[in-house]
């Protein structure tokens, strides 16, 4: 229930995070928020495995879904995070945020 | 032996293919490139699900392993290219170019 809490407020804020959900969703997650909310900038954001995923999510939707858009990769950004795993370890993670936006 | 010699080519034009080496074979060739090669400027290129591993190595050599050497991250660009699977269905895979340079 949190993290669903949480990523409502994050698709308020037109990011959407990608995670392990059918890759369909993120695409049409993207897609709406330009179509149906209206939105002129959209983030996606993901952390270690699913930096891959947020590429391919960023190439079907502004290649396949958007063309008629005019919605572009705007800027890219690679940062890494530092968190405790199971064992109480530090240790880091890549995170990747990819701006999407009108040309 | 092929692969090896693209390698080879790839490695004198100051560009890092990531694969499914060990990750450190990577940070090291990056950093040599910049230490032992001179070079001012890297290319790390990756495609599928490689993508994220190519973030790692650039989040590691610039913060690790390159602080001192004054190396960030200039420019990071991401594209698709389309290829015939084994059973000769053309798909697409996604692609990064993350350029690292001197401050």
């Amino acid at each position: 229930m949190a993290e669903q809490a949480e990523e409502k407020t994050k698709a308020d804020e037109n990011v959407v995070f990608i995670g392990s959900k059918p890759f369909m969703n993120y695409v049409t997650g993207v897609v709406m928020q330009f179509t149906k909310q209206g939105s002129s900038e959209v983030v996606i954001k993901a952390r270690g495995k699913f930096i891959s995923r947020a590429v391919d999510v960023a190439e079907v939707t502004t290649k396949r879904f958007l063309e008629d858009q005019n919605v572009e990769v705007k800027d890219i950004k690679i940062d890494s995070e530092e968190f405790e795993n199971k064992e109480g370890k530090k240790v880091n993670v890549s995170t990747i945020e990819i701006m999407l936006g009108k040309k």
